[in-house]
């Protein structure tokens, strides 16, 4: 370790296997301050990615990197299943009381339509699971969190673009272990002022992958969203390749729906603004001692895309002419979600300059290179 | 068991060892139409209280009573605390699937003040444990739950008296675990309308006891609630025995706060009228198929009373010329907790007919019977 450089912060990340979560640990191992230890049952996911996201690391270090930096691109991966306390424990208990940062809490169970079929797992998974970590945490000293929310707790937003103020009113039950989570922390920052920080992040649409096609989304089964669906599509990996879309009279430009995307690496990025606010100092929490160290940030571009738009864009990226009927709407789809992303910009710095174009070129050439997901060879590494 | 005789429903009790299970117990065992099964970790009351139940259900029995008659007054009392699904399992697993008819889910810690200083505790024991036992349910095939709501789900209500369909929007942790409850229950019985079907009671402010004075409300500590504060200041147990009257400055007919009494054996009944709301065929859920089979009743008396028309009647009571002072309003008080019990009445036939001094009476039955709770003999067993 050079002089100059700190040590490495650990950083536990949970659901790192997956979409998000190995697209965060690519972004926290490239800044080469922090040490990322990463919790995933894998019930969504492969320890492929984890494998690849180490090798981009190791690929981006200089030839004479110092040992810290080596360091830095090495995941300590743990198979371990946040609803069993005792498995998390152990991966704490390896560090020791304060021998971890914090925590990116990103596993969660994400199916908006499954949640209403068996919402008990739902809540279990991601709220059960949740105050458990929260309480290993507290014993190990470990009192700092960076939440993965959703855009899905504004349930019908009142007002588009959508402030952090809105009322949170999910419906689904998959969004609201979002609300109830983000409520969780809340009390438990006011509880505990001088001890907790924690800050949830209100994901609009992810899109996109790595630029080297070496990690990105790897949907079991059908895809659910729309822009891995039509990747999906075009390298003929669904059946029927005619795309439903639900509706086109609602009250939007073209009467489809719009959703604000953003690409996965500016949503990484935001993960790491956010730690930095959860330092002592920060001008986030800091200017006002006496409150409760929790804020809550959307995290979106600020510009919505309707359903057609989107296909238009994918046949561009991919010259795949896509067919598409449009048919009924579909009961609990809201007509517009587009973030205001004024607060976090002010406060954490926040930006998500990528363009649509960019997100659809980065799916292309993650699902090109790789038609079968991580379950076919690593086509790009060295 | 004769001709006439039904076999005895096994219910459930979570909590049965506490304040408002012990009467909830009696209830159901004086019917003679239940065999009841507690669970309680005595974290907040001690077994002796199922003692006197079953003691008080035998002594109501007639000397020539039947086998299944004397069996309804046994109660299957097992210490089991229900954040540890295994021990809740075990009981479950004793009757087998399909053995244990429904569930009066009761447990929970119910200290507001507590609930803001260990929140992630609160979280455990009343949203993960219900969790936890709602699954354990469904894999014994047991579907149905009353649940133990309160009116703090409903923070500072807009309109009193308050209907059920005000806006929940509780204001503490522990208002929190119950809003999360309720929220889990309907998504659940959404999920599954033709095998689950629950019902949450928001209780207003029980009090009294049983008028034998062998069981009652038996806090640790200094209490928490005004009429058993008063009780203990009246017998002799609180040292400073001038009463805090927080605020008299509210929009109220003497501007102190004002709550809906109700006596804990009528909330008990409701239990009883809500188990049968549960059956097949039952009019509040079978009369509209396709909604889902859950529902919320307050349990009050529609009756406003004020902090000193309480203590009024508890002088009249005791004959204690309690002394009281008016200090500052203390910060989340709400000025009026009156419920709208329309609903309850009109669906489930529910009636809260006891009156204040009839409460009162009792409360003081019991406190001077047992001044140290059920630390003391049970001075009227026979
Ligand atoms: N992808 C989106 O469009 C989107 C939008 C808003 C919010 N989110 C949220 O972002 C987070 C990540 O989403 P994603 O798209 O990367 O999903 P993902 O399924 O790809 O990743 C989630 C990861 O968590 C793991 N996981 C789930 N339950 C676990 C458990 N009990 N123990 C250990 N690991 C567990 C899964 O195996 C998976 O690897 C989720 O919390 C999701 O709700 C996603
Ligand atoms: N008393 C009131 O004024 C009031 C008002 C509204 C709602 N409620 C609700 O009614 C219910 C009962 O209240 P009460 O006044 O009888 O309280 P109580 O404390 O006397 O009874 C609760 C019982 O649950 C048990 N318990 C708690 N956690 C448990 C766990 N993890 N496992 C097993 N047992 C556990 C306690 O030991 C206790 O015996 C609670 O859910 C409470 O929130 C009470």
């Amino acid at each position: 370790m050079s002089s100059s450089e700190q040590p490495l912060r650990r950083v536990l990340v949970t659901g790192g296997a997956g979409y998000i979560g190995s697209h965060v640990i690519y972004a926290l191992q490239e800044t080469r301050r922090y040490k990322v230890i990463s919790v995933d049952n894998h019930h969504n996911s492969t320890p492929k990615s984890l494998v690849r996201v180490a090798q981009l690391a190791r690929d981006n270090l200089p030839a004479d990197a110092s040992e810290h930096d080596r360091d830095s691109a090495e995941i300590d991966a743990h198979q371990c299943d946040l609803t069993k306390p005792d498995e998390v424990r152990r991966v704490f208990e390896k560090y020791g009381k304060g021998g971890i940062w914090g925590v990116v809490h990103i596993a969660a169970y994400k199916a908006v339509g499954e949640s209403t079929e068996i919402p008990l797992t739902y809540y279990e998974n991601n709220v059960s699971a949740t105050v458990y970590l929260l309480q290993i945490m507290a014993e190990f000293d470990c009192t700092r969190m960076v939440y993965s929310s959703s855009a899905t707790v504004y349930g019908t937003p009142p007002v588009i673009p959508i402030p952090e103020t809105t009322r949170l009113q999910a419906e689904s039950p998959y969004g609201k272990t979002k609300v109830m989570c983000e409520t969780i922390l809340g009390d438990l920052c006011a509880a505990e002022p001088s001890r907790w920080r924690a800050i949830s992040l209100r994901y609009f649409n992810p899109a996109g992958a790595h630029p080297s096609g070496r990690i990105g989304e790897d949907p079991l089964g059908r895809p659910g969203n729309l822009l891995p669906l039509l990747a999906h599509m075009a390298v003929g990996r669904v059946k029927d390749s005619t795309l439903k879309v639900f509706g086109n009279d609602y009250p939007t430009p073209d009467g489809t729906c719009v959703r604000d995307y953003l690409h996965v690496l500016d949503l990484a990025k935001g993960h790491l603004l956010s730690l930095d606010a959860l330092e002592p100092g920060s001008k986030v929490f800091d200017n006002c001692p006496t409150e409760a160290r929790y804020k809550a940030y959307n995290l979106g571009k600020g510009r919505g895309m309707s359903v057609l738009q989107i296909v238009d864009a994918m046949r561009k990226a991919t010259g795949f002419d896509f067919k598409y009927e449009i048919i009924g709407r579909r009961r609990g789809d809201v007509p517009d979600l587009t973030a205001d992303p004024a607060l976090a910009e002010k406060e954490l710095g926040f930006t998500a300059p990528a363009d649509l174009e960019t997100m659809c070129r980065d799916l292309w050439n993650w699902q090109t290179k790789n038609p079968n997901g991580y379950d076919g060879p690593d086509a790009t590494s060295a």
